[in-house]
């Protein structure tokens, strides 16, 4: 829905956002410049491990310590599978051969942005964490049924947000949370 | 949370959104160029008559028709309540003396934007819609039930995600929906 259109012109590069502007032709004929911002996609992966599920505590320089799933910016030019293996790689040690895009949601209409949602089942531990000068992340396993209590209470708040409804459904009808369990803990 | 720091620079400024570095001293002592937008806060109302709620079936000129809740960019330097009364009479020509604030999101690490979502209850039809050149609206009337329907469906998936969530929990928990029809049916 937030794609850039074609014969817009970039009016400003970030170190993460990009700002485009075009004339864009009104209801009433008349002529008016619109706005849109492109940001990288990034992607967030359930890593399971176990009967758990791998959230971060972490700290960044300008904010106070938030929750969050495994993930991060997909870089240019990189294959959004590709960029959540790096980033799980990186920030948790962890590895798997089982992985599957559960969702791609574009969560604004005017930031063209996707999030791409991946499950990664029976996660092992290969390495060391990898973390930038910007990064402070401990990690921490969750059941599911714990899982569904952070959303619950809004701890995760800027987790996927359909991810997070689907989460709350879970919580109560029995079917939801049975597909969850199947997604995340079988093949 | 997603504030812009007091050291900021503002590098660009748009139609909508406004760029903002400064140089963030990192965990390890380094230096990087840290980066925020800034944009206009927004109003989302329900917008009650009788024991329905308004819902808008939108179109603008660059996007295909989609559902939202009344409301709209609140002007700078305007009251976020005066700001959801204009909204309010502007896309429907409705008013109420009976608002309150539901709650406040703010919804991006990384966007300084805060959602105001209010109801405003018995509404009355007082002017016709004043619409701008890039807005085509038609009013539609929606009970709680169906409305919670609209939620569940994705198909008000660019209304504030935090109420979303909660109209979700009242599609399962009737102490919930209970909590909602009093918020927006009596005083």
């Amino acid at each position: 829905m937030a794609k850039i259109p074609e014969n817009a012109k970039q009016v400003f590069e970030g170190e993460i956002f990009n700002v485009w502007q075009w004339d864009q032709k009104m209801f009433d004929g008349s002529m008016a410049v619109f706005e849109r911002i492109s940001r990288p996609n990034t992607a967030e992966v359930f890593v399971v491990v176990g009967d758990k599920i791998i959230i971060q505590r972490q700290e960044q320089p300008d904010t106070q310590e938030f929750l969050s799933m495994v993930g991060g910016r997909i870089e240019k030019g990189e294959d959004p599978l590709d960029g959540a293996k790096r980033e799980v790689l990186e920030e948790t040690g962890h590895a798997s051969d089982d992985w599957e895009l559960v969702r791609i949601t574009e969560p604004s209409g005017k930031i063209d942005w996707a999030i791409y949602v991946y499950v990664a089942r029976d996660a092992k531990k290969v390495a060391e964490q990898s973390l930038d000068a910007g990064e402070k992340i401990k990690l921490e396993f969750y059941t599911l049924d714990e899982l569904i209590k952070l959303v619950d209470r809004g701890d995760l708040s800027y987790f996927d947000h359909e991810i997070r409804i689907d989460l709350i459904r879970a919580k109560y009808d029995p079917e939801i949370k049975k597909k969850w369990e199947k997604l995340l803990f079988t093949a």
